[in-house]
């Protein structure tokens, strides 16, 4: 159930609540916005009834969650979620860019990568230190390493960065260096892994499965919130179809089925949806018309040499068209509908 | 293969080479847009050299077509296609938009719903008068009094019609009176059918089926080509995938990726791509950021009394609204990338 | 609905019912089988009661049919169909084959094939004469000349010929030369096809579409089936999924299930499943064990040569040894359970 | 590269060898069984040339291995793997079944589904005591004591225990209580929990992931095995596609096509493969007769209660027939091909 809290409930009176939830096995989580207060409280109508609830001090009304999402289901929030990375906000109506190479391959590679990424004015860099790979005999990373490379481009330019957590041994690692951690396609549901995440004060960037429905992702996201970390952004990167002219099928509806039925961000990944980079930018403003927070995409200083999914990432210059067109597509569809005609 | 002729080259020296391709049993297209003579010939590099064609007079340079598409491949044309219907070009830079009811249900409603569409400025009515059902119990449309009702309604209101033919035997009547004539997913490979609708003199918006590949729907749009009517026009309808919050899977990405391969024009059709109102207009937003060359969407004055696909056809103001964003997305994506950077 | 008659009911009695429906708007059909005799009357429920029925003379019971398939639907009738072809029942216990080339392509390749098919003890050979070619530029079959072939081959051997009709146009003569009439998976939603082959007295194998549900290929039987002709035999041929290391993915589950929800026999093409020769054999066992009335092969001589599909046929000893060990397979899940162990 | 040696080899011979591997970087992995031995170099080739080992003391040859999955593929064994689980062969030309509840609930449960399993003849149990679940709200497993639960069944009646290991953390007390341990198909991409595994001297079953290409399967075995861990079991449980009468689609194909490329032991698990128990037994059967060496079933003498999965589990006596059926139709393709012909 959804409690909504009077915006001038007193901590003490919010504890009380909690206690009540606590004594019946439930763990209510507060969520505090501008001018609103409130407690979700998963599965809780199973034991407590919204009268036994609804007469107590700070409470303004009760409200049932129909959803089996109960922490990521639209009903369970006041507003719709906006999540901070280093100061660069995704939700909440602006357009997000975070882009990089693939992997971080070396300081030089990663620095005049950065650099561009950085003058063209996007605020977040996408790479990867730990690689998981589909074959043991890939490069799979850098490691630490690359870690430590990130943390010197931050310094450098001010980037905020987002990195993949593949695993629970290394989450400490990853967790101390990126600004946001992603969960890899792959890892959806490692369950152990959504977990920890969840323990993180970081932002967690979840990536649909390749094979996911969406029932099955906001499950996922499920298990991250469970464990008290709200700041989470849904990323759709491509689904396996038979449709053979890309390695993945982007799937652009998925944008707006999310926001319909989760209050948390939306971003799509149109290099890993397509794996051609001539299909990056169509598709990745796609993705910005259809609803899209955020675009994550791979660029590349030279594809050709890059260790892994150098196909897909985009050149410089058409980052730069991308990052340009991409903001024109954003406000395009914000327009107040004219009462003109088409014409 | 692909032979460039002279623009000034005459019609004889035209004839001169349809003969000798023809007494190698290959049938050759000519090509004429302003500026550019050329004629394909499909496979003819089988049975005649270039240095045979070369020399002819009236030729400027032959040209190897690789593609298996010999007709549809982008290769073989030195320019995109365009095809008028009724005055409104499909191609060429400019965005279509097609709407209207799934079937026309009768008088009344056909013209409500013209209406609306004609005094929003759109050019082009969608409507089928025989419709192709899954069930043998399902309405199956008006048949010939349908047909009569959409011209009809062009005499009324001036709009081009886009319907179905369903099949060889009722091509006829469809012919008649439509100026686009649909062939329907179901009936992408009913060759017979493709056949048919390449003996006519009228544009043909070619559907690709369900779990057609990118490569069988240009083999399906040869078939029309390869009976001399070069009035195609390719409609992307969603593709049939595991993924289940909407009917189908819109595969945004084949939109870029058919315009590589391809001169025809490509359409995008999010009504059918989602079967679900509320998808339609993003999706239909991010078809047209992808590139496509234009829109076809069902839209319904009572959705709810529809006597078919009703929960996917967007009410009157929802329709309007689709048309003024589509615009400014399709105007987004033609800016020039300005010098200026990403903010 | 389903109208249950005493067996010893009169011709009249039977009449007076089917023109009591008839002036309903329903066309009732009546199927006879050795002490059973009963009437389907699609949709009858919503236009007259059972009580209007069950006085009138020779009816012993009325039973409402919930399936949307009325004709296809197991609870339309009193017993599995049995379709016999030239002497060979399909269904009923038995296990059918039908081998052969993919394709008719000469009188040389037919007559070799046919004599080792006959020599196997198999009755029923299987060949295209009329193809549907994905392109234009591919062998579309001998027409024609092909069906004066089979002919040929009937005679010489006594073996019965399952040919595909592709087209209303030449469905006269291939229901002419056939025994049994086959309907491939790209036409199997070309319901003008479907509808002719309803009209048909001939035995017709009913491919399931390459993106078909099991609900659309039942009502793709039920389009033949509300013509007249109740002998049709569903083949499940491989569907279109990402799976990639055969052509198609076996759906092998589709055949307890469709024998679940309809009376019609179901027989398993493992050549066009597999497109991979060195998967044949295995899945066509699989078919049988998963309760397959029969089996669709290729085999070629010379599969090396084949002018379409040659990569899924099977030599003559791999087709040997198929038809033996699928009768193995066969006898094997019809035995009693022993009260025996698993040992 | 795959060293052969002289089967007379002496260790000191084979210690050589791998010193010199060792001094390129390389992991040889010796493979003994009777009358063959050998030694498997990932990659050696790369540094290694085939006349520097081909003259030492004790090779007999060198043979490249030109599959990428090195120490999977077919080429790198002289035989077919065999996996001993507590005395059961699983490979090898006999069947292996194993049967049990998806998930421990309780010492009854338990314990009256062991007894029937062990009565039938069966000798392996399966069941998770770590259960991987979509939602973070469902049955997780009883855990550490679902294991001391197994223990006991184990001792009480001398069943092999197959149960899951879901994460990393919780990895060495499943490893403890298991005679095979089992990654799920949620994990098949958890490369830390693969290597885990490879680090285990115990027996592995790998599930195809739901959306996992044959060849990310056999990388994922790659994973496992080049940890050291030879003892591997790939098992088949279905794939997502958009086919929906059942909850996966079976890929029966895979089997053989697996045992073409691996000399892994390939199993069918027909009960999530399907999820509807009317289709365990055919599923069931038709992988056995397309080559599985075993069958893993979900099995529960109260489906209708059980705490996941129930709809799919088998009663008693449906196990018992599927598991005499099962026998049946392993000898029946296992027959010598008679001379006999198709009667």
């Amino acid at each position: 159930m959804l409690i909504l809290m009077e915006p001038s409930a007193s901590p003490d009176q919010v504890r009380e609540i909690l206690d009540l939830l606590e004594a019946s096995g439930i763990r209510g989580q507060v969520n505090e916005s501008p001018g609103s207060l409130s407690i979700v409280a998963p599965h809780a109508s199973q034991a407590l009834k919204p009268d036994r609830i609804e007469p107590m001090a700070g409470v303004r009304r009760v409200v049932p969650i129909t959803s089996p999402f109960k922490l990521a289901s639209a009903d369970s929030a006041t507003a719709r979620t906006v999540v901070e990375v280093r100061g660069v906000p995704i939700g909440g109506g602006t357009l997000a860019l975070a882009a990089g190479p693939c992997g971080v391959e070396s300081r030089d590679q990663l620095f005049t990568i950065a650099r561009y990424v950085a003058e063209s004015g996007v605020k977040l860099l996408r790479a990867g230190a730990f690689k998981p790979r589909t074959s043991p005999y890939s490069f799979q990373g850098l490691g630490e390493e690359g870690l430590r490379l990130l943390e010197e481009v931050r310094e450098e330019f001010g980037l905020g960065i987002v990195t993949e957590a593949t695993e629970v041994e290394t989450f400490d690692a990853v967790e101390r260096s990126a600004d946001m951690i992603q969960i890899g396609a792959r890892n959806m549901q490692n369950f152990a892994l959504l977990r920890r995440a969840g323990r993180s004060g970081k932002p967690v960037l979840l990536k649909r499965g390749p094979a996911a429905t969406l029932e099955e992702w906001l499950y996922a996201a499920e298990y991250i919130l469970g464990e008290g970390n709200r700041k989470v952004v849904l990323c759709e990167r491509g689904i396996r179809t038979w449709s053979d002219h890309a390695r993945n099928t982007l799937d652009v509806s998925v944008v707006p089925a999310a926001k319909a039925l989760t209050h948390l961000p939306v971003m799509v990944d149109p290099s890993h949806a397509t794996g051609r980079r001539d299909l990056v930018i169509p598709c990745g403003l796609a993705g910005v018309a259809a609803g899209a927070d955020g675009l994550l995409v791979e660029t590349h200083c030279h594809p050709e040499k890059a260790l892994s999914d150098g196909p897909q990432a985009l050149l410089p210059s058409d980052f730069m068209r991308l990052a340009s067109l991409a903001q024109g597509v954003h406000r395009a569809i914000q327009a107040p509908t004219p009462a003109g005609l088409w014409m």
